[in-house]
């Protein structure tokens, strides 16, 4: 890669939630040009305000792309996506398959050493910056307990898993932080919490027309792991309040770290974010990553790398002096 | 520093509040080792569960301290301390003179390259884990704002001004952010606030016998920059109050960075610390980055770094295979 005019130079592959959430990022990020979205679709097909290409195509910018973001999903496509590209681009990706990380990373780690590359897997903001906050708070609070909850938001996987009940024509669900065990949390109660200690579940579900509500209500509630250990509470609305009231992808969560000093005195550290638009952070935070990946690419360095080996202030748009003079 | 044994090794030079946070936030970190604390005062009259040496002697102790924690003031003694020690030790420091930092980073650069050390300034909270997130919400949320609100904690330099007005005789001030300034903010509602519009101040103060109250009152409510713009109230308290209810070291605050999508979504990234004490999370906090230093260190690099250097990986105590595999 010899690229040498200012801007760094971003290529998406993949065109869905993320990708469009990339796309919209890059134009609040004066310092990054996005040089082409890659897609398998028909690139003809695509609307958007950057060239689209066929990602058959896209070996030809190698030496026009700083830095590929991977927007595919972690089930499938970017198991597939980070071997085929990274021997060719430094890549950043938001791998989510919290257990299968570590082998995702072996062989991520095995092509960027082989072929001289940089890859950032798995960033974000869950995997991403509350891993960070799980981190730090550990760090700076070595004797006490950590904490996450998830919400209020959208959940895709429970979405999902509740549409797959018979007689739900569409639906969604929304994962909401208990209140009381929020409290709990910061007012340093020592508490051993399950994940439906810590949340509610409620959904919105569309029925088929003649289903029996009561039964997908049961169905729902006893479904093993998802719903069945929780406080789930399942409101039945038209097709059209779906429409209008659930299209959007809020999100967020709190990441709370309770601890003490030698000395028995309690300290709590705490990390929360409040998102409209899950997609569009999560984008964000990858373009800011794409950024410190792409200077790091200057510097010539390679390997594998996760949110725990950047430092901060490579995501930033500014110097280090001005970081120093003016954020410290 | 040729040390090869695994815990690394630290020194404590000054030994006020914040050295003895330091010593005690060693007792939480297994994998750290102090070997002395050094005082300008005679060691024979310091308590303390470590070995305490002059600063005379502590040149005796190069090959034997891996890092060397500066605990002194901003105001005199670090800026002596990091010139006298940067060219023997790695150093971590606490100098928080904001308007001086770029200065200061010069000075201690030069000393790093000429040989070969490695220091970190300016960390602790604010400047550290604040700047961080400062940094952090800027980078995720390019279009935005972002407020810090200190409190409710015991402010040292509003205590030691109110101090100093005839007739107290001892006080303490604290500093609360206003209710209703915070939940503008968290609204997204996009508001330019001084600091007096974002806290409140609370004195409380103990009158000399025979002072008048009300004139002590004005002379406080009226000192410019310090009380002067802010709603501060003032309380009369018996000497016996204040040793009773008022020697704790509470402190904390929230940084908030409010941001939109491209598409005009509103995304909410908020960081907070609530503090019992001050001075030993402020210690906690230099010592998992005397961890850092400790590690950056033994990879041979050297040079002037700040907080916005430090990758977080580097504060945990575990391996990047446990982090990956566990906190991801």
């Amino acid at each position: 890669m010899h690229i040498n005019s200012k801007k760094i130079k971003i290529g998406i592959l993949g065109y869905g939630n993320l990708g469009k959430g990339l796309a919209l990022a890059v134009k609040q990020s004066p310092d990054m040009e996005l040089i082409g979205i890659f897609t398998r679709r028909d690139p003809r097909q695509i609307a958007a305000d950057y060239p689209v290409y066929s990602t058959d195509n896209i070996l030809d910018f190698q030496e026009k792309i700083e830095v590929l973001v991977l927007c595919g999903g972690s089930l499938q496509d970017l198991p597939e996506q980070i071997i085929e590209m990274a021997p060719y681009f430094h890549t950043v990706d938001s791998f989510d398959t919290h257990a299968k990380i570590p082998e995702y990373f072996a062989n991520v780690e095995a092509i960027n050493n082989k072929h001289k590359t940089l890859s950032l897997i798995s960033t974000g903001w869950d995997p991403g910056l509350f891993s960070l906050m799980r981190v730090l708070g550990k760090a700076v609070l070595p004797e006490g307990d950590s904490f996450t909850f998830w919400g209020k938001g959208l959940s895709q996987g429970h979405s999902d898993a509740l549409r797959k009940v018979r007689g739900v024509k569409n639906g969604v669900q929304y994962t909401i932080p208990k209140p009381s065990a929020l409290e709990a949390v910061r007012n340093g109660n020592k508490v051993i919490f399950d994940a439906s200690d810590m949340h509610d579940r409620i959904c919105y579900v569309v029925a088929e027309n003649g289903a029996d509500k009561a039964e997908i209500e049961r169905n729902i509630k006893s479904m093993p792991h998802y719903f069945q250990p929780y406080t789930t509470t399942v409101y039945f609305i038209s097709e059209e309040e779906l429409e209008a009231d659930h299209q959007a992808m809020p999100h967020g969560g709190t990441v709370i770290r309770t601890g003490k000093s030698a000395l028995g005195e309690q300290q709590r550290l705490e990390f929360s974010l409040a998102l409209e638009s899950n997609p569009n952070f999560t984008a964000s935070v990858l373009l800011a990553y794409a950024r410190a990946i792409g200077k790091m690419g200057r510097e010539g360095l390679h390997g594998t790398k996760t949110i725990f080996d950047i430092p901060i202030g490579y995501l930033s748009i500014h110097s280090p002096e001005i970081l120093r003079k003016e954020y410290l």
